[in-house]
């Protein structure tokens, strides 16, 4: 994935609040360049107070004319959309979207293109894109927040570039032996204070296994969890 | 998934707006459960306009005191996070944590839990939580907005309810209230055997907080150990 080569087209946006959260949504996930299809107030205070720390993005905004204009230089182009259409054309949810624009995004320009807080886009221009990316919502309220769609998707874009990256193991775990001394020292401890009785096991000991096994132990609780046993051993009569 | 039982907790929200744009992400998503903690301002016009047609979710929002009351019937606690912390805990990205929810769901409540708008969640609070939710985000710029936040991972828990099947649990686990009062009895005993000592806290009440939320802690075996708790005060020498 290539975020520099994702541009953001917003048309006819109404609340210029949503234009500053669209900014911050892209900065967020890694975007820079957004284009403005005749904006009904733009620049405006709203737009910068929500874009937070992201008004280099409105700074650097393109205003333009058209659809036409503002995805010229693209070699995909998706559109958003709520719903299916009348004429039924090629769709995806925002992370099949992703995957879509990944390989592309690294040699050509790619426009995600969202339509009017009211009507979104209209027929013409949901057929001058590839593809449209339909965000799954709940059928019973399925009008997203302009701003928040932005979001989802490039959010998406941002976990489709990451997934190549492994994630971070931050822990050292222990290991099957050094487990197995440490359930024998519980052992000892359970004996020593008379709460296990070999006689009579009640499967505590699988039971405390099961516990600490499906906890995996990191090398350092093991030694907290150690030295509280001798502690323990240090301090219990052992009547 | 059974989004009816995911519950939304926000805490000390300042802009009124926020919490509407909140739950407008939950309502279109499929969430509905709404819990403010101390917000600042609520009631508020800014969070009724910026809610659109999920004045529902406002109104039967409820309003608590303390982190605690808002979990306390909940199994399984996912706290948001914008970094490591200096005692790195159990983290994941939001589609991890969607995984995690989806089986608990069915049968029991879980909290997602978000802080401040400018300061997130305290430590405190953090250590509350069995896992830490972290949105992947430009590093150069990571604060999202609080709104913005809920929708990234209400959207992966919906995404997540359309691909799964529901795991069949077998467990009885225990609640967060549960779970506090096990951490007093446990901090009781460690205290006199003298291995806490509140002068020199070395972390390690957060750390096996850490641990036992890890593994999340099944009803009988929480009886178990508070057995054990209770051998120990009842044998040890309280030198």
């Amino acid at each position: 994935m290539n975020l520099e080569n994702i541009r953001v087209v917003l048309i006819e946006t109404s609340h210029p609040g949503n234009i500053g959260a669209t900014a911050r949504a892209m900065k967020n996930m890694g975007l820079k360049e957004l284009v403005l299809v005749n904006p009904k107030y733009f620049p405006h205070d709203n737009a910068t107070e929500r874009a937070g720390g992201a008004d280099d993005i409105l700074a650097n905004a393109l205003i333009v004319d058209d659809l036409k204009t503002a995805i010229a230089d693209c070699e995909l182009v998706m559109g958003t959309s709520a719903r299916e259409r009348s004429l039924p054309w090629p769709s995806c949810d925002p992370r099949q979207a992703a995957e879509k624009i990944s390989p592309v995004s690294h040699q050509a320009n790619v426009a995600l293109v969202f339509g009017r807080e009211r009507t979104g886009l209209f027929n013409e221009e949901l057929h001058v894109c590839h593809w449209h990316i339909i965000i799954p919502t709940n059928s019973e309220y399925s009008s997203l927040n302009l701003a928040a769609a932005v979001q989802v998707i490039c959010y998406e874009l941002r976990m489709t570039d990451m997934i190549t990256i492994p994630l971070q193991e931050q822990f050292e775990w222990a290991t099957a032996d050094e487990m197995q001394a440490f359930y024998c020292e519980l052992e000892k401890v359970l004996t020593h204070i008379k709460f296990y009785k070999p006689e009579l096991p009640r499967q505590l000991l699988p039971r405390m296994q099961r516990l600490f096994n499906r906890a995996r132990l990191e090398k350092n609780e093991m030694t907290l969890l150690r030295g509280i046993f001798a502690k323990i051993l240090r301090t219990t009569v052992n009547y």
